[in-house]
């Protein structure tokens, strides 16, 4: 298969995906929680089926039209883990009445659109910003948090689902006991708003879940559901995080080699921002990937002092010893782990996906 | 038009970007220099329209993927800049064999795959590295330069076309005036290769081309032939070096407003790492764009204390000031001036251009 390959492409190392997949999904069924996977990392039909063949039938997306997607693809049960964009109103409501879809709000202004904007039932959770900073209400602001479930309660189209986060202060933590206290102090704040509401809302729920906490914390059962996504194919941002092991990454992008520069020990690959992006990561220095040669099997260990130090759009340049250039010749492909692979996976979706089935 | 906009959507200033479109072409007439715009910045036919209308018939793209698109679109003189990929060979043919196709080589290896394997005939440039260390054969090497031209010359399907470089480090520069310095030390170290050369082979030029020297050096008839790409649209990194003025940008993203924080003056758009990619510049903090509100004549000069501070997969979050916060309702368009128009283009490409005309 590999011969075929003329042009950066993503490559799934199928037996290492499915079992970062059967994993999470034993922990959250151990757990006892609800395990409703982020499709976000993957963005991939043919990997959802891996999902489902392991029992999965919630997912959550970070679009409208990734949701579209997915209910296209056969998909029932979704959740758009993103503030509702009232602009997409008229998607959101065809996606409402195909399938069951919850939503996130964190505003009262978000809560009124929908009341009058959405031609068919939806759920809805209140976002909670516990302390990442990015979308959400502050725990603490009970009185706002009232009203919205108070406005949601006496819509006809919404259903009060309960409270989510996002921990995504995980992915900057730089122990790894911070993860686990991050995932504490979070779920303890989402527990302890359910506890002020289940009695008029048995049914509400707590969601949570980064692929840092839901992969360091053994036992998830505090929460009710959780959320990962980047787990699936990890990348070099969980490694230098300690949330993977090297051998966890289920990703690579083989790159053909084009040029070899003995006097500065430098390989140039077609293989650029366009399709790794620019995320780049201290390991120890700042790099863009670690470098793999691909075996029967699957992948190498990264070759040993080697690493992609520099992107432009198209070109990315390796720096390695005296000896492994030695090894390399123009037209070799090489496999890069990537960075961040929520990022790789979205820029190389339009191919064909490759597997190496092991 | 701005009114059915949903979700991250690249917005064209046609005027603007017609005038950068005919300010590089009067300079290359001015300098009588070939001007062979490179189109991995736009990407697209449409725009690609607008060069032909100022007069350009010769192209630069960075991928035989991308060759083909353009000869599909009915461009007949195309350059691949990038070194070639032997692995994509059956393609090189074929576009050798459809229009006039240069390629780049800065090897032995790649020039006898080329003698043996492309079935068409195909120019060929020598790629030099003047300094920028990615990729090209350092000038100084004549014996390799040497060689290298006695093997293309013996062969019967490729034309040696002379000496190509990409000064990349211009981007690099922390002064104009070391813009300024490193295109005249590149095209002199091209100049006199050529020079080497010229009576044995009367036909071969050299061609240079970045958009900062291309936009900062007044006459370039120092050079036979230019390429640069990004100055269609410019960006934050082009306006941070002192290459372009603000007004010069000629591409934003239009993303919807999906939360409001006064708390701590920020707003969250629909408009991520995806949309945007993950570039990032001083300006004079590291922000991911600034932002602008669109106008019926395009749009305005940036908000003051206002800028993209972080972005995730799909949201970004905006740093603002209480009085400008006041200003924003959740839905609006607000729109990002890109760090680096060439990934955002690329991230965006998908999509149907939207196009301000005025």
């Amino acid at each position: 298969m590999l011969s075929n390959i003329i042009r950066p492409t993503l490559i799934l190392n199928e037996s290492t995906c499915k079992a970062n997949i059967a994993r999470m999904a034993d922990k959250a069924r151990d757990s006892g929680v609800i395990f409703r996977p982020h499709f976000k990392t993957h963005q991939s039909v043919e990997v959802g089926q891996w999902f489902r063949e392991s029992g999965v039938e919630a997912i959550t997306v970070s679009s409208a039209s990734m949701a579209a997607e997915f209910a296209e693809a056969g998909w029932r049960d979704i959740t758009i883990a993103f503030p509702v964009n009232i602009r997409e109103m008229n998607l959101l409501s065809k996606l409402a009445s195909d399938v069951s879809l919850n939503l996130l709000v964190d505003s009262l202004d978000a809560v009124e659109h929908l009341r009058t904007g959405l031609k068919a039932t939806a759920g809805v959770f209140i976002e909670v910003d516990c302390g990442y900073g990015r979308s959400g209400l502050i725990a603490g602001i009970t009185e706002t948090i009232d009203s919205l479930i108070k406005r949601i309660d006496s819509s006809q189209n919404l259903i009060f689902k309960g409270f989510l986060t996002h921990s995504g202060n995980t992915y900057k933590a730089e122990r790894i006991e911070e993860i686990r206290e991050i995932y504490h102090h979070d779920i303890d704040q989402l527990r302890q708003l359910k506890k002020s509401y289940i009695n008029d809302f048995p049914n509400i729920i707590t969601s949570i879940g980064d692929t840092p906490a839901c992969s360091i914390v053994d036992d998830l059962s505090k929460a009710d559901e959780i959320r990962p996504g980047n787990f699936v194919y990890y990348d070099l941002m969980q490694y230098a995080l300690g949330v993977c092991s090297i051998n966890d990454i289920a990703a690579s992008v083989a790159c053909p080699v084009t040029g070899i520069y003995h006097e500065r020990n430098e390989l140039v690959i077609y293989g650029g921002a366009i399709h790794l992006s620019k995320e780049s990561v201290m390991l120890p220095s700042l790099i863009f990937g670690l470098i793999v040669k691909y075996t029967e099997e699957g992948w190498t260990h990264p070759l040993p002092d080697t690493s992609l130090i520099s992107l432009s759009q198209e070109h990315g340049i390796i720096k390695t010893s005296p000896e492994i250039i030695k090894t390399i010749n123009n037209g070799d492909l090489l496999g890069v782990l990537p960075v961040h692979s929520c990022l790789t996976a979205n820029l190389l979706k339009g191919q064909d996906i490759n597997i190496l089935s092991t």
